[in-house]
């Protein structure tokens, strides 16, 4: 079941640099974890925008809020979920 | 080069039902046929809304905007395009 | 799988008397039987508003847009659906 | 008569971390009172959002001022309340 | 209890004249009818703009929306809800 | 003259709890100075939200501007003016 | 006392080409009655928009909405408000 | 003087057709004089969009007004103006 | 050439109270001076808010951008500009 | 291939003033090195805002962001990216 999810990024300007370098180095392993593991079968950065619009595929609303919850990112990001269903159009539904 | 178009149909409610039948159909036709040149890799249903969320891989913007304004719903329809970067943690990239 | 839809009802004000009345009687029997189906478990008016704010409880998102494009209203509500996941506050949860 | 309350949580960046701690186990708690005195019937999380959707079941708008007022978290949310009636499609109204 | 009722009037251009007086009598009846009964003990004309604010004094959301949806106007109107609560500084209260 | 007036209040999360004490008990007397003399007709709580709707009775918009404008919690809200006017249905116009 | 007045138009395509010209004529001779009469001190043009911005100098929220409703076009105009007051800079006040 | 200028065209959907090519024929040489006359440099399309963006250079805001009311589209255009300064880091300026 | 122009003060809650004296000097002689020249023909406040609406009468959008971008608040303001031009009904135009 | 970019800067009032003026030194120098390759044509300041439009001329979406991305103020600004085609009316096209 696939989600669209556009996350913006906000990160307060006093972050200490090494605490900036350790939290995008963990948001990168855990984001990447997802995708090997095809949780997370897009990610695209929004051109010119510190932000991503992701798609998700996952099982249910509740397997979604535990993996965006868990984004080390999680407490600096607005996000916001859009459900997605098959296209009568689409080819390869 | 990657764009995620968001189309928002909205069909004059006096429109004559064999018209808008045929209109649909083409639609369709040749929605279907942008898919399978690879051009609009992936489109899906905005659940609970007649929408779609669209991925368009082009050469140019110039490309995008002749696909998008040859849409025979075009007329019938506000389109937001938003132009999209490979993200650095994409597994893919 | 729980999600929050919101409906709000837009008519034509030249829709043909017995029409309206038809269609919403439709739309009235197509909802209660959802509701006796489990899948539209709550279902209120905003006072003051022609608009309702539902709970509806399905397997997928798909489920979910075939219910809601199935309205005999449909072509006339503006629809937002906002998915829901378990609270981790809920004394039922 | 009920009433749809939407919170959104912002809590702040530097807030201390045991402070923190105790103020969500409170608020936990004052939420779970609510809920098991039949104030509070329905609380849902957000899919992706520190947010949630609450139907909140009182006797006036005074008294849902006071309960919502009461929370721990209240300085630290913006909340949005939409008074609901009965629907005249309900099956159990 | 109280609430915040705001009305925007929107009449078809093409609306028939006599239509038209027929219908704002019966809106100004009604309106007046409510007043008298207590029910609706403030409308005010917002300078400049087809609408109003009023207050409404009513035991319950029900009470309310019945109250609302039965304007001879509701059909041409959007309307927005805001329940008030007692104020802690209010000398009357 | 009539005017309704929008308060939302945002308080610093650092201020400190007394200077919030006395500032608050000052903004509690200046109201209720305004309410005894006339000029400050109505305030409500908005339920659930820190801001209030209040209607103003003064003879010039100066005189609005001064008396808002001396509010010891100016500083900490945004404010929203709305000029009212008689409205033709009002039975006590 | 004085407010500024945002008014925008929006005339009906099907308007009739005669009615369209002896309303606009209307609009023209009422607004400069006002004007002359130092009602209307300050009327503009928003370049590239059927719109203007405008002073009124009445005695009372009353008087303006008389003023408005009054207007040959207010059917056809959204209408937005603002009191203005005297700025403590004002070299003239 | 440089002038930003966003141009939404909504064409009414009952347009007769030959009314319309001859409109877009009159709006297209009326567009290209004004360039030819180096009043408008820059016409963009926005992708996807039946909307341009375009540069005008004018001497005043009323010509900038002359120039965009007698547009062919402009009953059915919604247009916003942002007025352009010299930007320091400008090699050019 | 005029210009409508809005502006928004948010000082900063931690201002020491002696440069925020000498700002607000800084700011009431520089906007005297510019009114004595005739630039800045007129200022209102907006009733019950910390902003006003004002009037400046300038050669170009290079030289209202030098004027406003010279103003002490700048840094602690939001701006909007809106360009005016001669309208047809002005009986001083 | 065309971008417009709307830049809207947001400096932290307590930034130290040297490093202000560093980091505005750099991003002048990395803005014309980008307006001297060719990949900056235009830059424009919006009149009476800390803002600018700007086109930008390359070769892809992901060309576009590492330029963006790279520009010394980009944890200062929030950017707006819009796809630019050519407009059929356009004389140089």
């Amino acid at each position: 079941m696939l989600f669209q999810v556009r996350m913006d990024v906000h990160l307060p300007h006093d972050l200490d640099p090494e605490a900036r370098t350790e939290l995008l180095a963990r948001e990168k392993a855990y984001s990447q974890d997802l995708q090997r593991a095809g949780k997370w079968p897009h990610i695209w950065r929004i051109a010119g925008e510190y932000a991503n619009i992701s798609i998700f595929d996952v099982d249910s609303n509740d397997e979604l809020h535990t993996l965006l919850s868990g984004l080390p990112l999680f407490p600096h990001m607005s996000i916001h979920v859009t459900p997605l269903a098959t296209h009568p159009s689409d080819i390869n539904a």
